[in-house]
């Protein structure tokens, strides 16, 4: 996976345990796709101070994913999800029951 | 659910956040199941600290959860988990193709 999309993916899962600034300049950078320098004007400091608070905010993202490994967990079961839409597209049943299926596994994800 | 069931679902999913201590005492009070003078006499120190750090550790798990809401989820994936597997366990298909989903759906909770 890219970094790029890794990060933002962790932001989802763990930014609440971030501070409220921390999590606002991964979000405008990963999420937002801002430039450097658009949120150092934003928020009225230097290009280098937001590189050095993205790195903090991603080292904390990293340290709860290692403990946790929610993302891990979330990549797995999507990977298992889509297997078994698989398996329900193939069966010879009406497609009520499959769309009902279908539906539900969409729920997990 | 049951206070003492969630609690030791939270310290499963958050644990790692906890300090070593905090973990060890929750462990054994929630999972192993040791009595408060037991804990109190295997670390040596008294009921009322163990019961103290019991709380701030419990604090700590729901805390974590208020943020996070991870068991919330599981929760509900086991739930949906259930659904499907009603439904698969209704449909007219051969076993080897039924068993072949279960085990899927199986490893997703």
């Amino acid at each position: 996976m890219e970094e790029k999309v890794k990060i933002s993916m962790l932001c989802q899962i763990y930014g609440k345990l971030l501070t409220e600034k921390q999590y606002d300049l991964l979000d405008d950078y990963y999420n937002k796709d801002l430039s450097l320098s658009e949120i150092a004007e934003n928020n009225d400091i230097t290009r280098q101070a937001v590189r050095d608070n993205l790195k903090k905010g991603e080292a904390k993202l990293f340290e709860y994913e290692n403990k946790l490994e929610i993302m891990q967990k979330v990549l797995l079961q999507e990977k298992i999800v889509k297997e078994i839409e698989n398996e329900i597209n193939n069966l010879k049943i009406d497609n009520k029951a499959k769309e009902n299926i279908l539906d539900k596994l969409n729920k997990l994800v």
